[in-house]
Order: structure tokens, then C-alpha cells, then sequence
């Protein structure tokens, strides 16, 4: 029931880096901010579909695998889906394939209507456009008493922030300085205070925390 | 020979909280960036001058033992010796009473003209109006072969970080989110690039980050 979110972000809070393009949807540097991630088991074997039985499996693996359980339903903004990138391709159907690593419902917050689009591994995009709480009512039912999942990108994330809505923050923090791109706390007063605080570092020099309520 | 700095900051990077006045130099919420090193044994012996043999012990403390160690200079802005808030008061001294945790040279960055002021520990107050190159001559000059700290405030501390002059940077992450006041890492493009970079957990959660070159 709980909601939950997952951001990797850069020393200086940086969760989106500028320089998105078309070809490069993530901006730059992003390969630096995500590099522990992109190198765990769990993200190869759900991400990539790497049968090779490669990828760290440490402290930051550990987190990937949380990262996918539990989760009933995701709700993410129209960017993080592809929207943006590519707004008038009627037949895109997000960055993943034909196996998104979510095998459930997921929730696109937009104001372009599309119909939903299924996958044979139970994933299935809605497009809505409405407010956060009404994007949590809907994934909510639609998780069936699991976990709720804010995706990204760090724009929504910070909406669902902002309106109190997030159970749980998990930040992987890289150790590098980005200095452009969009922040994740920023204007957040005292955000901390509803939260217990935890922290855990990993081999890779990411500094894993997490606030729970 | 090494330059350093040595700063606290907020997981949202805030290293001087807003709303600071005459009456609350520090500004709001500056208690709970730094309760951790007001909390140590070294902070207590060397800055509060109590006797007692209290305070922590562990890694927050052993961060503030070696704060002190092998410095020979330091340099500070006119707000954090205290010219922004008395700057009418001839007789200002600084905030640290009449045994300042120097015992040495420290330059204060200025356009106010003031003679130097000495204290029997060894302290010596210099105001100089200079380049931060300048100012980092004349204080290895004072030294004498000993390390320089950039003793702060944040504005004078990204001021030495973007021009490049730093050499050993450990900022000490306060597990809260202020939102609210001066970033110290805003604008550094992938200013991480010429350092290595290690991390320690303190048992108050305090997340030890230093980045050497």
C-alpha cells in the first residue's frame, strides 16, 4: 500500500542532467549518474534480458532487486515514457521493447490521448491526464494492495513529493558532481522531518538513503 | 601545501541556511546542519573551551580532530568573521571570544579596511581585499609550508572550488533536506572529474564525503 520512489541522483542532486535530445533522451552524463545500476544482475537480467548471469550482485543490487518487488501498479510522466521524444509517433510504445521490466499496470500522465498498449508480460501503459492524487487513487486500485510506484521522471517525482504523497524515498547517490539539470529537493523545506533517515554505502562509492515514514 | 576545505552541508547541498540575522548569524535550521560536529569531543575541547571530556568519539569526532590538524593558514570571508552582521563596529573581534580555534594566521576577505587584530593564542586576523589567487599566495606565504584551509563562508568557498584552487574537499552530509538557503555545489560542471572521491558513514548518519585531487 505503501508509495514508493527510486532516483538515482548526483552529489549536487541532480536526478535529470540536461542535453536531452531525441538521440540521447537521458542527457548527458546520465550513462555517469546511473553507471552502478546499469552494472547490477537485477538490471541486466529485468532491463536488458541478459540470460549471461553477469552484473554486480553487492549493495547496489541488493536495491535493484527491491526496486522490482512488491510493486503493483507505476505511475510516470510523459517524458519518462517517450512523449516528449517522440509526440506525434502514433505507435510508440515506450524506450523498452516488447518486455517492459514492469509486467503490471503503469499510469503515463498526459494530455495527449492515447489508448492503453499491452504487452504479453502483463504490462500495460493508461494514459491519463489528471492530478497526482487522482493518478494515486487509480494505481492504487489498480495495485491491488501493493505498492504504488512514483517512476519518473524527476519532474513527476517532485509533483508527488511536493503533495505529500510518497511513503518512501530511496536515492542512489553517485558520488559525482553533475552541475546541470534538474534537482530533486530543490524548494523541499525541511522535507526531512517527516521521515526516518537511513543510509548505506556500496562498493561502487554510491551512497544509498532512504527516508521512510 | 595542500588546500582545503571542510565544509557542512544538507543532502540538498545547502551549506548556510537562509533567514540568517544579527541575531541568528547562522541562520534558520544552522543547528541541525552541524549538530553532529557540535556534538563531538574536539568541537567542545577546541571551540567551546569545555573541559569536561565529553562529547562523541567516533567518526564525526575523528573528521574534527584532523579539521585542525597541519594548517597553517586560513582564509575566510568578511560574513564569516562577522563584518556583515557588526559592520559598523570597529571592535568587532569575530564570534569566538577571546580564544579563537585558530592559533594561527587567517585572512579575512574584505573591502573594509581594518588593522590586524591578534589574540595571545596565536590567532591573527589579517583583512585583505584580493583575488582568491592572492589571497591563497599570501596565506601559503603565512603557512610556512603547512596546509591552507578556505575556512568558508559558502560564497567564499565556491568562489576557490570554480577557480580551481582546492585541493582536498570533505563535506559532511547532514541526512536532512533544508530547502532553503545557499548551495555549495551549483554550477560546477562535472567538477568531480579531478578528484577521487571516498565516502564513511558516521553512526549520527552523517555521510563523510571527501574528494581529493
Amino acid at each position: 500500500m505503501a508509495v514508493r520512489l527510486d532516483l538515482n541522483i548526483s552529489l549536487d542532486g541532480v536526478a535529470s542532467p540536461s542535453g536531452q535530445s531525441a538521440d540521447n533522451p537521458m542527457g548527458e552524463d546520465w550513462g555517469r549518474l546511473v553507471a552502478h545500476y546499469i552494472a547490477t544482475k537485477t538490471f541486466r537480467e529485468r532491463v536488458l534480458h541478459d540470460g549471461s548471469g553477469g552484473g554486480t550482485t553487492g549493495v547496489d543490487d541488493r536495491y535493484a532487486v527491491e526496486y522490482f518487488q512488491g510493486i503493483g501498479a507505476e505511475i510516470m510522466g510523459a517524458g519518462m515514457f517517450g512523449l516528449h521524444a517522440f509526440p506525434d509517433d502514433p505507435d510508440w510504445r515506450g524506450w523498452w521493447g516488447e518486455e517492459p521490466p514492469f509486467g503490471g499496470p503503469v499510469l503515463v500522465l498526459t494530455h495527449l490521448e492515447r489508448a492503453p498498449i499491452e504487452f504479453a508480460n502483463g504490462t500495460r501503459f493508461e494514459f491519463v491526464s489528471t492530478s497526482p492524487e487522482e493518478a494515486l487513487a487509480r494505481a492504487h486500485d489498480l495495485a491491488g494492495g501493493a505498492d504504488v510506484r512514483i517512476g519518473g521522471g524527476v519532474g513527476i517525482a517532485r509533483s508527488f513529493l511536493a503533495a505529500g504523497l510518497v511513503d518512501r524515498i530511496h536515492v542512489a547517490i553517485s558520488p559525482i558532481i553533475l552541475g546541470h539539470g534538474e534537482r530533486l529537493w530543490d524548494d523541499l523545506r525541511n522535507f526531512d522531518t517527516g521521515y526516518a533517515v537511513s543510509s548505506e554505502l556500496a562498493d561502487s562509492g554510491v551512497i544509498h538513503v532512504t527516508l521512510t515514514r
